[in-house]
């Protein structure tokens, strides 16, 4: 079985092991989002494609969800010592090679996507690991600073500031001139199933979305759609979804987001149940926490298979059945 | 007192430490060789200037003479893990901040005489760094290799190949077009005391003179002009000055040395008592170590005031001592 997922980072992560361990034999595509990467130091940081490749990779801060195991941060105090920074993003010891050789072979002239394919080759994480696109996207954060509406990066708005300002718009620069990466497009064309882990549906999973033909191409396929709910009782498992769902105008609940996705059938859905903009509908089924069991006949109704069961993604076990259902789901769907 | 010292890296570094204690008041300029500069991983290192602005600093690590104390290798480990090299030069965490900052700063189009600066904005080191130019000079040392004469990098034959191979030439490429670094000129021009430390007097001390004009203001100023035998009883006190003054056809002696830099009056003197290529004289005082006192005459017959002292820098004390002799010779030729 053919399985493309497109996944953020800790979340889509942690999912992917899961279902690693519930579907052992498929062969899985991971279309990674790239808006969130950054340039510190003259280095290109991809910080969710790194997460993806460490987790499943066996080199991740287990307890953290980012970053390397057994990490110093030599480097970064030295940096401070000289006045550079910022020091508000999280860069460790370990971590810097991984930045230095996909720096020094961009530079050489390769493009994202083969230099994803050199690092994996060391850390085999079991998948095929794809950034969204070989051009660059920059996910950019609205909000008022000092009396004015500022664009600001997305890991300033994450990291740094928290996400303790409201953000009043979240714009993938340059995700519209942007083209999908080479195996992207034929992945999802060839797919037997696709899955949204429970990934932050803006920042994440919306920015994959944005780059042009992905969206189309999942809008268009035959087979299952599955999503999880990145929302379980009203609020974020994790991180702080909340804050850029309410950027792009919709609640932080498990049906808002199917909504928002839209039925692969009906389209997406606006809060009121009108129509909402931004293109086909994508989703065939969705599972939502069995403590959101009552959205399960709003989502219903609006074209999606929805079942009600625990997201919480505490172990492997917990998260191999997850994808244990959401793989159930598809068959369900395809039946 | 203004004192211009031509500096390489260990041999140079300890000196000046020395210099320093025995010269608190003086107002002392460094020129350093950039010729041993590498870029490694995409970073411009510079192993002279940072060895003299670690030691001078109080950042080296002291039992091996280079790189930070209390150092930890994290990021070169990792980027070996990726299969990226070289393996053989040890770039610390703690180091790699350095060249991090340094290749920023001339990314962004800076002068490395202005990125020095900001570097020792740092470290204080208590004299004024400069490197010998902005431009790019880079030694080549022409080997023997698989049956094919090669020019191969300084840093590969020094540290990769530990001079196990004779070398056939000693090259700083670039070093014919490159200019003095802004100050270097006006340093010596103003200095009341020159001095050649115990450093290589053919990759360290050699490719300073090398870059136009700074061999020809040193034979020009009125000021004295005093170096320190790098050789004690016929062997280098480190490192492995014999391999490559074997390439420029000058004898491993305290007194070969001598005649090679030239007295300033009569120019330099080839083995053999003839005139010597490679520019006008510098020196008018020479320091040997006690055990050559006998090198004092042939010395002396070339027109280059010298004495025997102790020459070991074993510690600051018998640094400072030699500082002081050196000192005490300049006075004598001034009289």
């Amino acid at each position: 079985m053919r399985i493309v997922v497109l996944a953020g980072g800790i979340g889509g992560a942690r999912f992917l092991r899961g279902l690693k361990a519930a579907a052992p034999e498929a062969d899985i595509t991971v279309i990674g989002n790239t808006g969130d990467d950054i340039h510190l130091f003259g280095l290109k940081v991809c910080p969710d494609l790194d997460t993806v490749m460490y987790t499943l990779g066996g080199g991740i801060n287990e307890e953290q969800g980012w970053g390397r195991t057994d990490e110093t941060f030599r480097v970064k105090e030295e940096l401070a010592a000289y006045g550079v920074g910022p020091e508000w993003f999280g860069l460790g010891d370990r971590d810097f090679a991984t930045h230095i050789v996909r720096t020094q072979m961009l530079g050489a002239g390769y493009p994202l996507s083969a230099v994803t394919e050199a690092l994996c080759a060391r850390w085999q994480p079991g998948v095929r690991l794809l950034p969204m696109s070989d051009d660059r996207v920059e996910t950019h954060v609205a909000v008022d600073q000092d009396g004015e509406r500022k664009a600001i990066h997305f890991q300033e708005y994450w990291v740094r500031l928290r996400a303790s300002l409201p953000a009043h718009a979240v714009v993938p620069v340059g995700a519209d001139q942007a083209k999908p990466a080479p195996g992207v497009l034929e992945a999802i064309a060839e797919a037997d199933l696709v899955l949204f882990p429970p990934s932050n549906p803006v920042v994440s999973i919306g920015t994959i979305l944005a780059v042009p033909g992905i969206r189309e191409a999942i809008a268009d396929t035959e087979v299952p759609v599955i999503g999880l709910s990145p929302i379980v009782g009203d609020a974020p498992v994790r991180g702080m979804a909340d804050k850029v769902l309410a950027a792009v105008g919709v609640e932080s609940t498990a049906a808002a987001v199917a909504l928002h996705y839209g039925g692969a059938e009906r389209g997406p859905v606006a809060e009121g149940g009108g129509r909402r903009e931004g293109g086909p509908g994508l989703l065939d089924g969705w599972l939502v926490d069995s403590v959101d069991a009552g959205a399960v006949d709003e989502v219903e109704a609006a074209g999606i298979r929805c079942r009600a069961v625990p997201l919480m993604m505490t172990d492997l076990d917990a998260t191999a059945a997850m994808a244990r259902a959401a793989l159930a789901l598809a068959e369900e769907v395809r039946a």
